[in-house]
């Protein structure tokens, strides 16, 4: 215990929000971190164009620059964190870091999700880490309760709630009765959602998470470019309302199912048994439900994004790759392998094409108010094969002669839904805008 | 990646139902785990009294053996993994394994619990680690989450449903009116409780596991006999109807909260708000809700028991042990102390009195129906400065002359209350056997 501890020396690559708590951590914190981790973590440079900006951190001891090459040119250095965000100059620096032999740790799941074949490739070659727990779920620590909690598990299924964005404005729209302008309103007011929240409710930023944990789960490669996105745009509280009234509540789910060798990846509104745990994940938290061969089901919880969270999962990625670091020469384990879970840049994991696929459906049509209309809607999916299991027709909101109707089928092929609302868009008492959710099934 | 991986040796100590799961594990899935980990795990001696049962396991190149010095006195033995359970042989082989410079890994939270200093100096004394992931919440990465996971929070606050069996009672009461006895035999009719209950729905068995969670939480030792325990055998299906109808739902919670530099540790039941994400876990299923400083609420859920989720759990112990195992020679950190959290059996916690807690309060009195009476209980509770939030009194359920009435109290301390609850039972109109539960606050 009394004897001298190994020092390993980090570089911090842009100094933003997150960069700055991590900065925080590694600073105020050195002692704690050394009593429980039997590691000396030395802060030595950070890099950022901005000098400026007041970071209310005392940078003392600290090397302080504006050229990433101070960072990635010094042999002292073992561990790189990359706090930049976005693709470039992220990218580029990243790879430099890499082939210089640095270790990387990132919360980028945009580069990640997008570049990660030659990331990780680029860290094979030269026999490096990449960690990026904080590149999903912000500070909970999933990655590693997947890589190593359940090591010794297959896994079967997974269920991510990974977008706080989404998740907050669904919340807010089923506890309040909110829409769904309001309740964007609202969440960017809290700082929930961003000036331009885009990539968060059309489902990509939930997509770039999602093809980080597949290839984790799948130990391949999943290409994010494949991934069916859906986001929730197209919900409205008259849909959160009838979900309601079926015993449903309706989340932006990131879905990660393996069945016969193929990954069937999705992200779309779901709606999800009210009983069900995810069900009762609100506001801007997020989770992940994973299924394993082994232990069954778990879910780990809590905050998807913020400065400490965030900067929480960073610090403990450097800890744990600083064991890895002081391992390696010990084993022949060669880079992300080591902690479990790997994710392999030479393996292309095949995906289930989504018409392929077998889910129960909401159907949500405006149809004119004439008899015989069920009928005939009925009368369209029986014929493809799609039997309804309940049906409900509320009175008008304000919809003038149209009303909706809403259907559950139960379980049918994608192809034979997509054939059906086709089919059923070519009647003129229905509107063709026929919003059409999927089921929770694991 | 081609080159040659360390190999680690492993021996057994007690091939019950977890040994034998984490035997079939280690035999079935060796490339698995090798290539996820980079190291060969080879279970070299597995030792039991009884050879006679049929474990359905093709132990071929395995060295089974009925003495456990042939894995004790095995210098190519590098873990030692106990699955015997109980006290005793389990400790002195522990202790004698530890002596000769085993790494130990084990489930057994009782041990853990009441012999905790002992096994954990001796570790230090020797240099070892002693690893525990299963001992607490089967198959869930708890303790890994908390170590390595939240390695850079100070933990506020534990929240742990870390009981199976009282938590499947208490659920089958709450969501089908069940009484205790019925929804009892149903448990054990499921395999949910054991033959003899006792441990599991007095509160012992969530103390055992609340004492080793408080330890690593609070960096250092809880003495487990000074946790004060309440068990669930008090509560009616009566009073689980009063708290649904206040909005709550009863939990067998065993909590850790630190002010003050002292640790207020105890496991009773007590009446989570419906909306909070431990009043949605149910059944035999368990969480542990961590509150730390920079991450703030995260959740852990999943299978807290059964063969393949512990023996889940134990591997994912084994592979990370053997990565400190081959990082050790090249880091100064001893024991434990390398994963994150330590638990420090030099460093004593105080506890906070459970009489200087404060609380609010669930009290049922059975009363005879006359006037002025509810005037007398507030008036007793209003002289010790305890003021009530919600009184109900219901219909008389069969209990003749004698009316249940149910109090919510506000924040009141517990030495204030018990003295109440002492003036109140001198009331001849009052039955003595008054309950009294406790409600959640973070």
């Amino acid at each position: 215990m009394e004897m001298e501890q190994p020092v390993i020396n980090i570089g911090i690559m842009g100094v933003g929000n997150i960069g700055t708590g991590v900065a925080r951590i590694l600073l105020t914190e050195r002692e704690l971190l050394a009593s429980r981790s039997g590691i000396r973590f030395n802060l030595k440079t950070v890099v950022d164009t901005d000098w400026e900006r007041e970071r209310g951190i005392d940078f003392t001891g600290v090397k302080i620059g504006t050229d990433v090459a101070e960072i990635i040119n010094d042999p002292e250095i073992d561990i790189v964190i990359e706090t930049i965000g976005g693709y470039e100059p992220a990218f580029t620096y990243v790879m430099q870091a890499l082939a210089s032999g640095k270790h990387i740790i990132t919360a980028n799941k945009a580069l990640l999700a997008t570049r990660g074949r030659e990331l990780f490739s680029q860290a094979r070659a030269h026999g490096v880490d990449i960690l990026f727990e904080a590149s999903v779920g912000g500070g909970i620590p999933v990655i590693m309760g997947l890589r190593e909690g359940l090591v010794a598990n297959r896994i079967l299924g997974l269920y991510g709630i990974v977008n706080g964005t989404s998740n907050y404005i669904l919340s807010r729209m089923h506890q309040d009765n909110m829409e769904f302008d309001e309740a964007l309103r609202e969440a960017q007011a809290k700082g929930f959602a961003e000036a331009d929240p885009t990539l968060d409710i059309n489902g990509v930023d939930a997509a770039h998470k999602l093809a980080i944990l597949a290839s984790l789960a799948s130990g391949g490669l999943v290409d994010f470019k494949l991934i069916p996105v859906e986001g929730i745009t197209g919900v409205t509280s008259l849909d959160i309302n009838y979900a309601k009234s079926f015993g449903y509540v309706i989340k932006l789910l990131a879905i990660c199912r393996f069945t016969g060798g193929k990954a069937d990846l999705r992200v779309h509104p779901t709606l999800i048994p009210q009983e069900h745990l995810l069900a009762a994940v609100n506001n801007e938290l997020n989770a992940v439900f994973i299924t394993g061969d082994l232990v069954g089901n778990t879910m780990f919880y809590g905050p998807g994004a913020g400065q400490n969270p965030t900067a929480s999962a960073v610090v403990s990625d450097i800890v744990d790759m600083a064991r890895n670091l002081l391992a390696r020469p010990r084993t022949m384990a060669g880079g992300e392998g080591f902690s479990g879970f790997s994710l392999n840049p030479e393996k292309d994991i095949p995906l289930l094409p989504l018409d392929e696929v077998t889910n129960r459906f909401y159907l949500r049509l405006y149809t004119l108010d004439q008899p015989g209309i069920l009928a005939k809607i009925s009368g369209v999916l029986g014929a493809n094969k799609i039997s309804i299991s309940s049906v409900v027709q509320l009175e008008t909101h304000g919809e003038k002669d149209f009303v909706p109707i809403v259907l559950l089928t139960h379980e049918a092929p994608e192809h034979a839904l997509n054939k059906a609302l086709t089919e059923l868009r070519e009647f003129a008492f229905i509107r063709p805008n026929i919003l059409r959710l999927r089921l929770f099934h694991a």
